[in-house]
């Protein structure tokens, strides 16, 4: 098990993290992986699979507050549509390489309507939400992989407590800054008792350019981890249980690009980069409106909110955390082979030596 | 006084009307206009005003949930970025010329400042809401003559209770499908007791795609108001004492565009069509937050939102309320004689005709 | 085969349809259909199929530019991110049932992958646009008919020319203020000798509200096509040969949201109202720049765009044709018996004596 | 004079930068300040001023395409809607204080119809571009002291070549992370002979977050400038020469976040963090289009595009540029005392000092 970031003495930002500096560390929030590392280059090679994330144990009968905001819009997250305008979050997040869009999507639905056969009828349809990036350096994209199973098989693995990082489920195939890359996690304890926490699926970037912390690691590492390049992505989930609106959560959304700009990203043409933000804070049931009841009180929800003001923590949080995960993300992945050769591991050992050079240890110490 | 749409036998929609059928309706919301007629051709010529709305008394302190949406972005609402961004509105609305916003901007700057000396050292700045249209033809718009003492004469004078429409305030010189219009309202009385209401400057679209209630009278009726022809603009603004959430209440302002469509818009390549929308249901006042204070209750806001599923009956009251504003503005105008020549009314009889010969009263009792 | 609506003498707006009145009528874009009408309630009811657009015979090497828009966003059209980030579209377009988006969008790759094997070398890999409504009414959501060889047999046998209306591909199941309805289709030729045309996947409405080039039709109709109700949808694909840039065909499609509304739409909150403009005027083909190519030529486009000012002649052609294409898919359909019994098809002869009734046809001649 | 931060070695990102390192670097931009320093606490004090810019020398008649983008949307950047919607800019811009908005608007408005008479009769109204932060540390808002002849001889005023920066123009009073600052401004010469060039006014973030190419030099400054805090703002704007479409520029604009967000900024609640970009490659003109004019040449412009997958130089060097633009804001600037006391300039030996304990300097010559 290799160590996260912090355990090497980077810190990132002022605010503490959570348990597990994961985003678990909401209450309630779970994560699964399915990880499918099949076959060898030549023949139906696979370095993918699907990582869910589910804000609670009945998403659909407890769906929560939501928005989300692209930094750049070269890719996809199917259902971010409806989550605006509804700001309103109803089934899980399944993460998971591009060309899996498709048979993921039909996954969750298959999933949803074998758990809830009640949606067939009550509302026939429900629109999933699977966003993507690109791992076709070491993925073979062409042959699709991932099953119905395997994100069934994600969603009951989901768990609470720590988050594998690294190179598994949609992370599996994924390159940061030519290094491999994939899953990263952070979380951070707020003012009043609120948590925030993130999870990434990080895929982008040019060697030179990755940046750890402030340090321009990128430009002295002496070997990249590959020569492939592929304009990249990233995607970005972020959690709270501060009682945030809809229109704030698309604000604490756009907050992340701070953070991925800290890393290196300037979000190349090519680059999907999407962020979703939810908050658990308060759960929302399917209504029928009766228009002839006479009663105000079923027609309304009492909630509550974060007071604008109030959301400054919320939003330097969102940035540290979304620098720690990218460096959670590279520092827990091991070299892989795959589709065009091997793509190396970040060496922790040198990035932490050129650390030293800029003093950053001793400066962060003092 | 010149007799509203509505008593003529046309009826918009299937929802009643509030007591005044105007944004006042909507308890709290106040109106008021100033006046500027002065000068004829060759000399210093004004055709113009403004028109302020204020959603309660102290707009500053007791600040009110808003969103808006731009159907054609050819003219200016000041302030709309940040009601978007934060959800909430600080200042009353003011209607005016296109050439006067700055002009207006910086007498509710003034009204402001004189009334809260606080603002000045707590907050500093504030942001006002002006939006414009341009009223070319009749107005000459060189001389700007609207000054810090007509917009505080505007909000001084606001009151609720019945609205003049038609060639008043912001609307005095305004031209829509080539007659004499400006300001025009509307409301709706709602299921569970709310009430949405609607005021519009009305400067839109060309003689021949005027239509009332599904009538297209503009193709009918026997001769234009003018012949000078300017890329118009309308300005909506949607007041509801339903607890809207602010992303909610983005929703409903995109719903004015039926209605302005319903009247023969297509929004041309130069017309300002904007749209604001606001909330009467909660009041809200800044806040400095503590980070280190304990206590979540200071935090947060207890609100309460209309259930998504309940706000069909907003959107289709919205549209129903925009058309007839529309027709209350067309109907309340009479000749004006300005710059480019004689804007002349609608010729209601004439109206009446047409949509008799569709057979449309007797249908609409039917 | 059914009359058309215009075949009646029910003529929307002032412009001159195309030569077939129909999407295709933009030279070069093709549409094929794929229906599947099986099985009876009790077994694995299908209704449903997928349309597909292509702008020409190789859009993947023959990218065009396009922009859309969202009315109201409870609804998928997968790969409007990327189109609107770059400004250009490289898939065909897609309309399915809702619980289909995911196989729709894995046999697009799988057919794009099959005919081009070069992306997965080169770009490895493509964001389809996939678009849905809720067809569940007729059509058992739960059994996801479509197969990918429906998806490449749409493809392949599309074409020019006239195109099937009604209850057909993606429109099979589609049901529209409460009648059968589903594809529909219009075009306007524009001045300049440019082609405008639409095409409508049609869900969306209730009886009461359907307006037909003004009349309000619904209120009349003695007998609506179903008591179901569910909160529909309306897919609008708009095809021009003039030089739109990106933002303007983002503009132009917000004019869609007209020609719904004049149709009876408010845009309910669980209606997925979506908008995609593409114009045939420039392809474009993917490139590799090398930044040390010192010559400017390889890394710039020449191109043409419509002034912005002669844009309305466009923006008001949208209004009429989406108008009439939604007609059009009314009248072109038949009754049909599915999962919640049967759907009726909108009464045409009780329509047009309607329309008498309010002197339509006598007015539009004089 | 002081030095500029790259004349002290400090290097942002790795493009070169133009003659002036200057907006004005990008051929045809002019800059003008007007500087208002007035006044002791207790009497009408003033430390504000208006800085614009100017794409070319009529910028009315030679239009240029623009896009916009808010980061946070607490601030005003007037004319942006229009901007956003055509994709066209037709005035000067213009840089000042929160409160100024309004009169500086209307000193656009004075200006233009005294030198362009003929915009009175054509077109009639023209809406300005006016962006602000809000200056309250040093500057009293409540006198709004900017007049018409200030706005006027600013623009007369303005020139090519090297740009005064810091306590001058629209930034007289701005304050950056607790330090005074101001204008600033940078540029990047581009692949390909293009020219980029940013211009900030400067007044967002907290002592402690402030960031130098990576180095997190407020945590180390052992003094403030000023123990007052307001949510600041950052407005920037972007010129290129490089031909970018509309949506293109919009693309460019979301860049800046960034680089903002490296020099520590994570877009406060209250701050109004605007940017505006435009290309100066094609000059448009008004034109009227003759719907019955057969030929189409006239309705069509010849552009040229950058294509996008050339965008990534214009994205990085964006990014660079902002960044150090900020810098030099804060570099140039000296002590000020105004409303709240004095507000000290950042040491710039302690910062040379501090960056040299991360090994800065070495590092980057190595």
């Amino acid at each position: 098990m290799k160590k996260r970031a912090r355990e090497y003495g980077i810190r990132f930002g002022k605010y503490k993290t959570g348990a597990n500096n994961a985003i678990t560390d909401v209450s309630g929030v779970r994560v699964g992986h399915e990880t499918i590392i099949e076959g060898e280059l030549g023949g139906r090679l696979a370095r993918t699979g699907v990582t869910v994330i589910l804000p609670n144990k009945d998403i659909y009968n407890n769906k929560v507050f939501a928005g989300g905001y692209t930094i750049n819009g070269a890719g996809e997250m199917s259902g971010m549509n409806q989550i605006n305008e509804w700001g309103i979050m109803e089934t899980p997040i399944a993460l998971t390489s591009s060309m899996n869009v498709g048979i993921v999507h039909d996954g969750l639905v298959d999933y949803l309507y074998r758990k809830l056969p009640e949606i067939r009828d009550t509302r026939n349809v429900i629109l999933p939400v699977v966003a993507e990036c690109n791992d076709g350096i070491l993925n073979d994209p062409y042959y699709r992989h991932v099953r119905q199973e395997n994100v069934r098989a994600a969603i009951e693995r989901a768990a609470g407590g720590s988050v594998d990082e690294g190179s598994v489920g949609g992370g599996t195939g994924m390159v940061c800054c030519s290094y491999k890359a994939g899953i990263g996690t952070s979380s951070r304890r707020l003012p009043w008792n609120y948590c925030l926490g993130v999870l990434v699926m990080s895929n982008f970037g040019n060697k030179d350019d990755l940046v750890i912390d402030g340090i321009p690691i990128g430009k002295f590492l002496r070997q990249g981890g590959t020569k492939e390049h592929m304009e990249g992505s990233i995607i970005v989930v972020i959690a709270t249980d501060a009682p945030l609106l809809p229109h704030q959560l698309v604000r604490l959304s756009k907050r992340a690009a701070f953070g991925i700009g800290k890393c290196g990203s300037f979000a190349e043409n090519g680059s999907g980069e999407i962020v979703l933000a939810f908050s658990t804070a308060k759960k929302v049931k399917d209504y029928k409106p009766s228009p002839t009841h006479p009663a105000r009180e079923n027609h309304v929800r009492n909630i509550q909110m974060l007071k604008n003001e109030a959301l400054n923590p919320l939003f330097e949080a969102a940035v540290e955390a979304v620098e720690e995960a990218i460096a959670n993300a590279l520092f827990a992945s091991g070299d892989m082979a795959g589709r065009k050769g091997v793509v190396k591991a970040i060496d922790i050992e040198e990035v932490l030596e050129i650390m030293d050079r800029f003093n950053y240890f001793d400066m962060k110490k003092g």
